[in-house]
């Protein structure tokens, strides 16, 4: 989809970011090493994303960038993304096999063969891990969960906006369909005003996932079809290329389900999810008002507190 | 080397840290899900940490937990600790190969045949992206750098002190050999006054790393015989079975030769770290103090700010 203009734009904005020391280059597409300056950027959005789940009184959970492969397998991401996801493989073997893996690392061989698969894969987005955490039946108000992790997609890239490992911070809500759906539509008008805060040049859509394969168009089409997912978009490589930064999802009833999160009444819950992009937010921050965050709107760094 | 003694105290002090919902279990040995107040004892340590290396004029450099395969060949990592290595692997096929894939995960089957190596591997140490980013001619007083990161080891344990996925936060510093040895000197007092500053009842001894196999036991031999690692241990578990909680290592000029880090001399730069085991710390802090925060002494309380 991108044209070659918006790739040039692209790699002038990464460049840019580069050059003024704010990310780093690592050898590896979409793996960049962060400057204590953007870091603390990112850890600024963290803490404002945060600071309103407190406020609405969420549980504060936290997991390593891993999930249990079995929750993984059920959790259905592998029917839909296989391409983006990460398993973790370790060696297994003796002095003979180890002998054959450094040799192959000699040769510029692939040393794959000694390594299976471990009992866990990477984490694909934060609210993963959450799921089996809420097994059983829930209270009465239902839960509310707020999560943060990195997260990994194999989607190697020249495009800065789509690393490889980001931090996601995510508000989780899981309980009676009615419930779910007002807490959504609060995070609907929410979710726009918290990119207006930042003075961002947002713009709310119906969105869809990447889903794999020719079936996949089908499941991309439904899932705009039923609104299961909505976008803020905000420009960070040029204006005509918006990248998503927050994206707010109805699951139904899906991880309930899979998961057994039942309500009072013994019907599986509805759950869903709004996600902050935290690196995207930086990213969108730094387009928007320029490198040096002294000169940001005095209401931008007042949000952020800086 | 555990005895079952060990082993059912082990057991008994996670039993205490799950019971009082710090830890939360994922059905993974060594992958735990943290409480609000977990973490929140875990970043105060980090910050902790950080502000020392604030004071010293550290660099802050920040990675997500990834690292690019060729650097992790060249390091060495897979020459002494191939075991506890972590891979990642993706995905790589059509539509058919998808479907074998969901065929055996249907079967409960095993689906790493579909998914080859990628570009990446987990970081098994805070420092370990640092040195490519070295790469070149240090300046005249060489480079202290600050970094943190979560790290992967493969090593399922029951041992909560012992977790698959868990952060680090590394001090590093590259330059002429004598100034690395004084810097290395300086932390070497540094460390244990460090942990006498959250009165844990730690201890200084010279140590080894796990090193694979039998020409493993003579690397850890050498090791030993020169000093090439320090640890400062604490009890985690139980009074009997220290645990290490910061580490300090002498890698003279393996990184400098393998990165092209060189000096102003053109010489291959000397490096040592110090890293600090950010959940173990917090472990040895419960384990020492007790599980309710408002209780621990107030030095304590002063030094992480709580």
């Amino acid at each position: 989809m991108a044209t070659l203009a918006t790739d040039l734009a692209r790699r002038a904005f990464g460049e840019e970011l580069i050059d003024a020391g704010l990310l780093m280059r690592t050898g590896v597409p979409g793996v960049f090493g962060r400057s204590a300056a953007f870091e603390d950027t990112v850890e600024r959005v963290d803490r404002l994303v945060g600071s309103i789940a407190a406020r609405d009184g969420a549980e504060v959970l936290r997991f390593p960038p891993l999930l249990n492969r079995a929750h993984f397998e059920r959790s259905g991401y592998l029917e839909s993304f296989p391409h983006l996801a990460g398993a973790i493989h370790s060696f297994a073997g003796g002095e003979r096999a180890h002998r054959d893996l450094l040799d192959a690392v000699a040769r510029g061989g692939d040393w794959s063969a000694a390594c299976p698969s471990t009992d866990v894969v990477l984490t694909p987005a934060a609210c993963y891990p959450v799921y089996p955490a809420l097994t059983g039946t829930l209270p009465k108000a239902g839960r509310l969960v707020d999560v943060m992790s990195y997260c990994f997609r194999h989607e190697p890239s020249d495009d800065l906006a789509r690393m490889q490992m980001f931090r996601m911070h995510e508000h989780v809500r899981a309980g009676d369909p009615d419930k779910v759906a007002a807490w959504r539509d609060l995070w609907l008008t929410r979710a726009q005003e918290f990119a207006a805060t930042l003075q961002l040049d947002a713009r709310c859509e119906v969105a869809s996932d990447q889903f794999f394969g020719r079936t996949g168009q089908l499941l991309a089409d439904n899932q705009r079809q039923s609104r299961l997912k909505l976008e803020i978009l905000a420009p960070i490589a040029r204006e005509d290329a918006l990248t998503a930064i927050i994206s707010l999802n109805d699951h139904r009833d899906h991880f309930g389900q899979l998961f057994g999160i039942t309500t009072a009444d013994g019907a599986a819950a509805h759950t869903s999810c709004i996600g902050f992009g935290l690196e995207r937010i930086a990213l969108a921050l730094y387009r928007e008002h320029g490198l040096d965050r002294s000169e940001w709107p005095s209401q931008v760094r007042g949000a952020l507190d800086l």
